[in-house]
């Protein structure tokens, strides 16, 4: 009889195996680190596993994820209530806050419009969009990833809001700080252009 | 103010950048990859990860991970108990049953002598397998990597018991199954040469 791994870091492996980018080699490689980690350790990783699953839930306002009915941003008295700044997800929400110039408020939209992947408009956090939209807001500024899914639901957002009277606005395209001219591709560069300001 | 991650969330993107390999970037991608799956899919892995903690032991025979006091090879009574596999971890181990053609026994060192992180003899289980060697063993296999500290540790081993009338054998060296000879570097092809077998 040939002999594999005891049964627990079998099921370990397999289990391991489920996350996102990890192989046969690196489930393996991942558990034999968790054997050798301390049994608090293992208890802490747990209990950190368990609590984004029981302890946060989906801001009834804008779809962040929070430990209370309503997100630290939506509750910010100190913030810009006539902006909304709609993103893909809650990563990119924290991207926005890093960069620190912000001050309005957002609106998570739970994913983009994908056609490919069955992702219509109707899947998204928009319905709530329109009733904030409805109760006073000056701007909504489409932050979505440039790409097609992202371009494609910025259009979708910006047509569906198109005669309620909110200034609609996208962020801009071009080339990113500290990035070389030389190696921007085509695409960049004329809407670089296009985009230009005055100095 | 600027708003990050909810607790939750900051917590187990903390916790996950402990892990081999897992940058800031990767442990957010995993923590969100968690946060859209089931809860009954976190317990199933919270309960994996703590399996490998609390049911597993090392054999008290062998030192290969087991569930009970001594493990599946050590009492399978078809195995050849003359020959001893001495490896350095049960990742190896697994390694050799998964090739299929070894039936004797194991024993494992668990780590290399490393003097440069401070491993010494003194810190492998070494000890218990004089006692096995004494019990009646008539072959020791030494299946250490071929590196700088598997074969420090195997001319450890092979010194150690040199006097006690066991065969000491080295596994071979020499190009892997497939390979090409002219991609094999130099000291890998003088190995192979200078174990040549008559065909």
């Amino acid at each position: 009889m040939i002999y594999s791994f005891a049964k627990p870091v079998e099921n370990l492996i397999r289990e391991l195996m489920k996350l996102p980018s990890v192989g046969p080699k690196s489930a393996q490689r991942l558990a034999f680190h968790f054997i050798e980690r301390d049994k608090t350790e293992i208890e802490t990783l747990c209990r950190a596993l368990r609590d984004v699953k029981y302890k946060l839930r989906v801001c009834s306002v804008c779809g962040n994820l929070s430990e209370e009915e309503v997100c630290p941003v939506c509750r910010d008295s100190s913030r810009d209530r006539s902006m909304i700044c709609v993103v893909s997800d809650v990563g990119d929400l924290t991207a926005i806050e890093k960069a620190g110039t912000y001050k309005g408020l957002y609106h998570v939209l739970g994913g983009l419009i994908s056609p490919m992947d069955g992702i219509g408009p109707e899947d998204l956090n928009i319905d709530s969009l329109k009733n904030r939209v409805l109760a006073g807001t000056s701007e909504l500024i489409i932050a979505t990833n440039p790409t097609v899914n992202g371009e494609t639901t910025a259009l979708y957002i910006a047509r569906a809001f198109s005669g309620s009277g909110v200034k609609i606005t996208r962020i801009a395209y071009g080339l990113p700080v500290g990035y070389s001219l030389e190696y921007a591709d085509e695409i960049t560069l004329s809407r670089a252009i296009a985009g230009r300001r005055e100095i």
